[in-house]
């Protein structure tokens, strides 16, 4: 599986203006720092610009906002769909599944299904359930009765989406994820954990991604909420009745108790959380592995566990460390201390 | 899917007596501040008391003990069960699956299923299997060799439940799940990690319920066990030879590790945990991300990494955010000693 | 399914000098502590000796180094390698599956099979897949397009191996894990986030384990790669382009974070990880629930978030503990230092 470009036909393909050599041959993609002549590379932050003068890549791809000068370059006006557009000219070909429904695959008599859609090999989809045009169910994928599946989405590998839940157009998910699975909930009636019931649902709206391996629990009623455009990482863990504003980015292993309301364009770094029952204001940005115990202004940068803001937090990480050298200057001063008291009371 | 009560034939289902007209057409369920003059909604807590005077609710759930007034009320002995009748009488109506083996299930000719028993599509059971009656697997269950499970269980999509492990009546667990996997054990010959055989098993009790994503790992030898009625969320991660006890709580991705022996109504809270081989005391209390790092006193309530008293933990987490303005306090403390210090030499 | 030997036949087996009686007959084995006459028990550890006295243990296997006396003792040269033995001695006897392909299998034309390949049931292999000879696939594994599996492989239920991806000889993963699950990037144009294409693979070397639940991301572009004899918990979530060494250890619900470099002998204990891009040397040890955010040293035994040397985190947390007394001290301290100038203002 080889590609072939000119150097011209990448600057095309990427949208961008050659500077150099346009008839190059580039036959792959590196590092700045592992490509060879024969590689197209790219610098989208000046923070890597060392790399560019020692590598050897036969074209970058560079922003033109950047004052850099490499014996050839694309100039792009946007660096990131660019490179974007380059990633994919390099992508692996793939015969891929093709439109239809594979035998094996078990289909409720009262489900629908739309145009172009892709149904793989022991898929189960369940009664009334819907499926929208040109969505595609890889092997293994469970649909699950009264769900509703919008068009243009891609169910990897053994995902589930269990009963009543409702996904919008392009929604992805990846390989083995549960969608819907039963809310945590119980009542202790003096002598055992009595289950609540969950009645509700999960609504995900167009546009969205979600991981693999990740869980998003039905509400105990009503509906456990992601907004339109929101990005979801592996792993990850949203409770019953959690609802997820629009274009939010929540990275692997972070974790949302039950009930949070989550407002559009916040991000939660990679093992991240939040207490149940909170409110995260809208652009707030949770760090790694840190978790608010209380509601999260718009805009707010938080750290720690509790969170609190993340300089503040910086901050107090930095006295943390000098904990015991503050204590030993304590120790010596109250001696010094000692000694003041005991030489005016001599003097007395 | 709809549903119509009155007043009074939700006040016979949920086991409560009216106050107010018994009349009154009910449709839908809702939180107090969401409600419509159409729902039933609830007050458990006096904690969200303020909301009832404000609420629209058709009728609101109270608890006899609670002393408020609303138009319409449902007044209950046991606020909790009645609550859980009224969620399950808004349950979304499911055709479901039927008793009968699905025909795109593959069971090995040993194995052996009780009365009632449903089977879904592409599920799979090993040899010398036993299921109990009216237990369902769900699709693309894999069940595996000399498993022995009990009945009334409900095993979803995908669970993979490996040789040997024995679950009883009335367990639930939901999809993804792995129960059985192999413990991570290892020994280093000086040349590589050489697996520890994991002869052992896992025994999960009666009235159990496991998340979705979770792996409960069979032990070394004898049993990794959970005790009756204990309930585990999601992405929760018991490792080889835990002995939970019975009624505990285990919330979402906490991780237990190996050889841990936790007693009888212990409470693991979101993303804690348990350093290996120690002991949780019974009904000791483990707050969300805090991980004991040696044996807990029974009843206990700890916070923290290493967990502490979680009055002390929070003692201390005042402390630390206090740190830098004691750090400046102590500066000043030294640059006034210094002064006395001084002060008494020039007077000498 | 009962095992008889008699302590020679054990001994024999684990390779040991009987000290005691041959003929004894052993039929299981257990702990020091829960041991019968009729179990064989081990002791690994100088740690557990305490409970040599009081077992009742039929025979105990103990390292030549050791200077114990039992009744009756299986000595061994090398305490672990046997004792993995004496585990293998009790086994469970499974029929297991049989080579072959399972009917329900669905095998692309142009996939190839070793010789020896065990298919099980509801298994799904795409174009251009190559199995290597007697590897495994358990019920619902799903080997992508392209996917290349070298031999003696084990992939348990539901493993998804996406196309492209590698893997050596000897590799086991346990069910539900997935590889070459896209990466988590993205980039925002300023309306929405645009997914950055992964057309990178994994890259999976001989005698790698991986647990259940675990994600291995593709890369943005090269590879994911993990070296040869690593082993790998439940729950781990590694990113794209992560580079792990050879022979590390892996522990449950660690996550590393995108292009982390990890060299050979590392140990990332339970729920630890790593910021993005940092490189962590040969042999660094990182603790339980510890994050480094920037490089690791070689051999650098690291604890905490962000993780410092073991030894200055442990001290710190010491003092931590101590802070609630130390902020009284520095009160009290303070208010002598205001008696004592208040004194000398007096005396001027």
């Amino acid at each position: 599986m080889t590609y072939t470009y000119t150097v011209a036909q990448l600057a095309q393909l990427v949208g961008g203006d050659v500077h150099g050599d346009g008839s190059v041959t580039i036959t792959g993609i590196a590092d700045l720092r592992e490509a060879s002549s024969s590689d197209a590379s790219w610098l989208t932050s000046a923070k890597f610009r060392k790399h560019l003068t020692t590598s050897s890549a036969g074209v970058v791809l560079l922003p033109a906002s950047m004052d850099a000068s490499v014996p050839c370059a694309i100039v792009c006006q946007s660096i990131h769909p660019s490179v974007a557009k380059l990633l994919a000219a390099f992508a692996p070909r793939l015969v891929g599944n093709v439109a239809g429904v594979h035998p094996s695959a078990v289909i409720h008599s009262t489900a629908t299904l739309g145009d172009g859609v892709v149904v793989g090999p022991h898929v189960t989809i369940d009664a009334s359930a819907t499926i929208g045009d040109r969505t595609e169910l890889q092997a293994g994928v469970n649909v699950g009765e009264n769900v509703a599946i919008g068009s243009d989405c891609c169910l990897q590998q053994n995902v589930v989406v269990r009963h009543g839940c409702r996904l919008g157009d392009r929604v992805t998910i990846l390989p083995n994820s549960v969608i819907g699975g039963d809310g945590f909930g119980f009542f202790y009636d003096g002598r055992a954990h009595q289950r609540i019931p969950h009645v509700g649902g999960v609504i995900i709206e167009d546009d969205v991604e979600i991981g693999a391996c990740s869980c998003i629990d039905r509400a105990k009623f009503g509906h456990t909420t992601i907004g339109a455009g929101t990005k979801i990482d592996n792993l990850v863990q949203l409770a019953h009745n959690v609802r997820v504003g629009r274009n939010c980015v929540i990275v692997a292993q972070t974790g949302i108790a039950g009930s949070v309301r989550i407002g559009d364009g916040c991000v939660f770094a990679g093992r991240s959380g939040a207490s149940d029952n909170i409110t995260i204001g809208d652009g707030a940005q949770i760090a790694a592995t840190s978790v608010p115990w209380a509601d999260v202004a718009p805009g707010a940068k938080m750290a720690g566990t509790p969170a609190q803001d993340s300089t503040q937090e910086h901050r107090m990480l930095i006295h943390m460390r000098r904990l015991p050298a503050l204590a030993a200057k304590l120790k010596k001063l109250i001696a010094r201390v000692d000694k003041v008291e005991a030489s005016a009371h001599n003097q007395q």
